[in-house]
């Protein structure tokens, strides 16, 4: 590539996902220069449990950094750096800025019982309003609360709770700082005043400086640390800045920054993501599990419906076949499949349920399966699901008074890649989607931040202006729109209660038995 | 083997099952002289659709006739054939004995229309009453009707309906025939008075003639044709004797011919059946879908529950995965998962409903889906619904008056070679299974009466003093009985009420849109 020897500044994006941790090198048009990947070092001790050693997920991002570093001609032309990365992981470390202890991966369920003892000690409500998250395991609090009961040696060693990303930034800068839309993920984070909810900590008998101070994503936290520039091959010049949220990192780099476009972003966990002006506070939002949460974008807020396993779902259903099904091949025989599934219909929910509904935990379902379902069917099915699903999602939040109207979709991340999930989605929502032309937006998103650091963009006005993110629209099958209608109201929809109870119970019985 | 060149006389039991046709050669005392198979030649021109080309049926019977009688040195010695089909398929005739369509097979679904007709012509537990059978599509009467509705030329040239067994022993003697057991299937039985339900047949406006005449199981029909003979390398003497219901043949095999002991029957479809001495007539056993039917042990019945898609369950997720995992691979992975699978669950009803549920349409369904399931767990997931849906129907038999108490099971077929389903099964019935310690009981049942038809048994009494059948205890695993038990009542039996309603719904929808 010609821009590899271009003189214009460049940015680099980190982006620690779930399946894969990533770091791209952007010109400030958005245009990708170099990229270098590795799978995110996840350990399973036992079912439903997951973590991270903080040092692996470090050694990994210095290494993706090292390895696209590597890659282009003119190392100096870089200007900042900045991560974008999971919500509600994060790394304890004590005084001296050492880990005490693993990070608990997001979607680990064993903080079901702190859930529990949240319940008790607050008003949900009111939690709600204050936080704008609902009650739910995964939040970094609940984490926290395990932490202490199970290890409460590490536990008082800690000094400093850092999400991922700042994890990430301290290695590099050695500066701690959380930006508001990883904090608004804590349930610690007070959204009308911006700053961290101490009445919560002390309820809980938590520090009021266990979070770390909070900054503006793309803050200038300051120059990347000497031996860390030596060890990636980094200019020592590199500046390092405040990341956030990966999703909205992802909405950031499309624009979707102003109320009036929904953000569809697709990664092994997806969202809805509507930008608004103000916190909304109304419990029946928290209650049927959306969340409010702060914007990269300075002040603004998002509201947002997150379906938990959507790329898990389908990375789950490819395991099942080991070597022998690449996603070519499921999607070539999805496709061979009609509309519908020939019946079979799946709900998407492995781990989690997700908007409207109100329950934290859940399991995934397959109903109508005949003998006349092959690999293709199922796997249709499963496309289908997280399409219906993700509708149902969106009908609810019409719902809530002060849920802001949309014109138009915009769909990131590597899920788009799937364009028949794009196209089933279309259908099924009878709504055109406009795809983003570049398949990491979320961490051109993050590098967007290290341009606002640098002063590469003077703000995000300016920033979205110099980019040049070609769309490409999807449209529906206008004579696929009624029958999936009949299919979400009159089956898909009426799964979830159909099944709850019974995963209710499954949950009981494999809590006496198995754990 | 040194039993090739014995002078005892041999008998050959042909089974013509849902997967396979078989033809194995006996000696009086049951032991194996040699085999040979091939898969059943089955045509599927859309889902849920499935028929035999009746002329491929007999070439594969013919073809495996002619493998196992090459195996032998004496085939002088071979006395008798005899053959045990699926029950609810026939050939329909014309009067030179031409087969005038395909034989649609037991399991397809295209026949809903018909049972609607019946329901409406005949009260449904005076039908039971009689036939001792509920309103299922799966009746010839049914296939009868669809046939006259949409094929009038040929059911105009038909003259006479052949179950299956009747229409191999036809093709091989001559002679057509229907044993009491095949007439019990047909809807067109009457049990008392153990002929054609001729008012049945004149309501309907079908010729009295239309079905064969009746015989005892076991009846010597006749010498073989000489063409037939000389085709297979059968001796000219060789008797052709009627056959019967392949579940039930099976029955006779391991001795299960009068009250107090359970058969449980493992081929693609599953049954428990119960030998009684009187047909029962109570409409509630028939609205549970439990049926009555003719033994093949003179003047014997039998109660029966029917799990369609048992084998067809294993083999329809096996299927799945191509050549990549055969039995004793998914088996294997199955060991290594936990009584309970993780909390999945399976409804193994992939095309019909059993006992005691109602409906004659139904789907499967797996509930508690989580990302740790894997290809093992949901294997386990299956072997596991089998056994707590058998469990079910065999508590529902007992609420029946009648139905005699029974001290010990004995099983057969194709599915106790599964010995972790066998275990599971022990385990979630919390009672011991006797395994018969031979995997083709159904083949011996129709060898056993050509046996009776050629007098190398006096009688059944001599018949089950001669065979020698042993038979393998398999015990319940004490410490998983209570996890089963749990499992049972809270989750497997709410499967099926949770997902009725969906099913129906998406059976609507499949109806309108895609037939």
């Amino acid at each position: 590539m010609n821009t590899k020897k271009s003189s214009a500044p460049l940015l680099i994006g980190i982006d620690v996902g779930t399946t894969n941790i990533k770091a791209l090198i952007f010109d400030p048009r958005g245009r990708e220069i170099a990229r270098a990947q590795a799978k995110t070092p996840t350990h399973h001790p036992q079912p439903e449990w997951a973590y991270y050693k903080p040092d692996e997920l470090w050694k990994t991002v210095s290494n993706v950094l090292k390895d696209t570093v590597a890659q282009i001609d003119n190392p100096a032309n870089i200007a900042g750096i900045a991560t974008a990365s999971i919500g509600e992981t994060g790394v304890p470390i004590d005084r001296s800025g050492n880990p005490t202890g693993h990070a608990i991966a997001w979607f680990d369920q064993r903080t079901r019982p702190q859930r529990e003892q949240l319940r008790k000690t607050f008003d949900r409500d009111e939690l709600f309003s204050l936080t704008g998250l609902p009650l739910q395991p995964i939040s970094s609090l609940c984490k926290i609360l395990w932490i202490r009961e199970h290890q409460p040696e590490a536990f008082a060693r800690t000094a400093t709770w850092l999400n991922t990303a700042d994890y990430i930034a301290f290695r590099l800068s050695g500066i701690p700082a959380t930006d508001y839309s990883l904090a608004s993920r804590t349930l610690a984070f007070d959204l009308h005043r911006r700053q961290w909810a101490n009445d919560i900590l002390s309820e809980l008998r938590l520090s009021p400086n266990l979070f770390a101070p909070l900054c503006n994503a793309g803050t200038d936290l300051g120059t990347i640390l000497p031996n860390i520039a030596r060890e990636t091959g980094l200019p020592l010049h590199t500046r390092i800045c405040a990341g956030g949220h990966d999703h909205i990192c992802g909405a950031l780099a499309v624009g979707v920054t102003e109320p009036g476009t929904m953000l569809n972003s697709l990664g092994t966990a997806e969202a809805m993501c509507l930008p608004i002006s103000q916190p909304l506070t109304d419990p029946q939002i928290g209650r049927q599990n959306f969340t409010i949460g702060a914007h990269v974008a300075p002040d603004q807020y998002y509201f947002l419906g997150g379906l938990f396993t959507s790329g898990a779902s389908i990375e789950w259903f490819r395991s099942l076949f080991g070597e022998d099904a690449d996603y070519n091949t499921l999607i070539s025989e999805a496709s061979e499949s009609p509309p519908g599934s020939l019946g079979v219909g799946f709900l998407p929910q492995l781990r989690f349920t997700n908007p409207p509904h109100a329950e934290a935990i859940a399991r995934g379902t397959f109903i109508g399966l005949t003998p006349d379902a092959n690999r293709g069917t199922l796997f249709r099915a499963i496309l289908e699901g997280l399409s219906l699903e993700m509708r149902h999602i969106i009908d609810a939040s019409k719902s809530h008074p002060g849920v802001p109207e949309t014109k138009n979709i915009v769909a990131i991340g590597g899920g788009i890649r799937n364009q028949l999930l794009m196209q089933i989605k279309a259908t099924v929502l009878n709504q055109p989607i406009a795809l983003a032309e570049m398949d990491e937006a979320t961490a051109l998103g993050a590098a967007v931040l290290a341009g606002l650091g640098t002063g590469v963009y003077a703000d995000i006005t300016d920033a979205l202006h110099t980019l040049d993110i070609p769309l490409q629209t999807i449209h529906p099958i206008p004579e696929q729109v009624v029958h999936y209608n009949r299919i979400y109201n009159r089956v898909h929809k009426q799964i979830y209660p159909a099944v709850q109870d019974l995963h209710h119970q499954i949950d009981q019985i494999q809590m006496t038995t198995v754990r």
